[in-house]
């Protein structure tokens, strides 16, 4: 077995992700847990961290690379952001150091875009966006993270020249749980997942998207007038969110740019259905891949042997 | 002082309001409470009326008009639907009479839109609609009801065409309660509103409706980029869904229809702001008179004299 040669740690807001690297870059352990930051702040980052590293029998020596919301103002060691627009290299600085432990522990930077009209941040996306395309990539792509706050990344030529967030997952969230469509959509979980709502929606609201409070809305006239599963009624909430967030997001994408998808799960199984909807190409990345290599990339970088 | 000749009552899903009604069409009387129908469906409607007509000392013969979700499913007794396209005047017929009362209580039905693709339901703002446009109204309209679900009906030459509901009011609650934008707008209530911020998101959504969900979302980037106020974050909260609503109902008007803003108080101001910045002409009616007209029409209609 290869020695280990770094720790890589994804931080999320409720969620932990940690491996145990090689020197030829084999995951060797992996730790999961919802110690994201919301919880580490009350208990501790240090000791979540000394916890996952006692388990897995980490050498005491080893240098550990962090990126996500540890890094966050709320977070362990605040480790600002790096101004777009910005070259995807320069991710690979900035990381700041979390003083007074025994280990190299070094916290990535996010990014920021500090446009008046078009403010917007983000933390721990830019090292999946890292590990996605490589500090070398060519020509215009516009490169998709879907989640609570899905990010839309505008690379050229290795530079980022912008992005933008839409809260699409926590608006979807909230919409579920708190509004008159929770009613609607009661019991979807129970059923299997309707397709042609979900691709009919996302088509609805792409071509006509300043009816998207009113297309959310027939999620429950639809359930009252025509008596549409909740399967039915989730999808057109969710259809209608996403296909509002591509409509936005493809703006701002010049002719010729190319869209990479990077997602997991049931996500990336939503995204590709609604871009495949649209008559959208696009190339698909495993987003615990993307990060993972993303953190090894850094590791190189700051203890390169 | 005239004698009464009936009571007037808009029953909401969280509010109560009635009117004692004079043969000359004063109003004699009135009545507001929370009693609306989520609390009055536990208390008993038919309590809850007793109890202010008897606060009021309405003689025992005077028959009641009811409108809203008095007649909903989860109501009183069920009113049902008028489907459109209808002439307005048909709001007036199909009220449907609460049994086993001493009086002769009338509930008036809602405005249903059957159609597969865009469905709507509306209950209670059709009354305020008669009462905003009287029974005869020529040319083409778009009567804009700001609210929880804002509505805006389409009538041209007294014909209800169609109609649309925009869950803004929700959603501008639910954004602001229970997302992260929670953390911006914490605190607008104790500083002075934001007119500039209000028009600047307004305009920004109307000229790209696509972008919505990330223009709600700049209104956390900003908080954290350039510290904008608590007031600044809610006015481009509300100043994206209002615009949104507004360029999502504008795409189902012809050429040459004419607005009609039907609202009261802040909700009122507001949306005058917003037509104002788009140079939107409009006349506004005060929402409060038009149920009120709107439900004398009915009970003039009903009962005769």
């Amino acid at each position: 077995m290869t020695n280990p040669a770094y720790v890589a740690v994804d931080w999320g807001t409720s969620s932990f992700r940690l491996w145990l690297i090689g020197r030829d870059g084999t995951v060797l352990a992996e730790r999961r847990s919802g110690e994201g930051m919301t919880s580490a702040a009350k208990t501790g980052f240090s000791a979540v961290l000394a916890g996952h590293l006692t388990a897995i029998e980490a050498p005491e020596n080893l240098p550990v690379i962090v990126c996500g919301m540890a890094g966050a103002r709320q977070g362990w060691v605040e480790a600002g952001y790096i101004d777009v627009p910005a070259p995807l290299a320069s991710i690979l600085t900035g990381a700041v150091s979390v003083p007074g432990e025994s280990r190299d522990i070094r916290i990535l930077p996010g990014l920021a875009q500090r446009d008046i009209a078009r403010p917007d941040v983000m933390r721990g996306e830019e090292t999946q966006l890292l590990g996605a395309l490589g500090r070398a990539s060519s020509g215009a792509q516009a490169v998709c993270m879907p989640g609570t706050h899905s990010k839309w990344v505008h690379v050229t030529d290795s530079k980022v020249t912008g992005f933008s967030t839409f809260m699409t997952g926590e608006l979807f969230d909230v919409i579920s749980k708190h509004t008159i469509l929770s009613h609607a959509v009661t019991g979807a979980e129970e059923q299997p997942a309707d397709a042609a709502a979900f691709e009919a929606a996302v088509s609805a609201v792409f071509a006509r998207p300043a009816l998207a409070s009113n297309l959310l809305f027939a999620a429950r006239s639809g359930q009252l007038l025509h008596g549409i599963s909740a399967a039915a009624a989730q999808a057109r909430l969710s259809g209608t969110l996403i296909g509002l967030e591509i409509a936005g997001a493809l703006q701002d994408a010049a002719n010729g740019t190319t869209i990479t998808l990077v997602a997991s799960g049931r996500l990336q199984a939503l995204y590709e259905q609604a871009f495949r909807t649209l008559s959208l190409a696009f190339t698909a990345i495993d987003a615990d891949a993307a990060v993972r290599r993303g953190l090894s990339a850094a590791a190189e970088a700051i203890w390169p042997n």
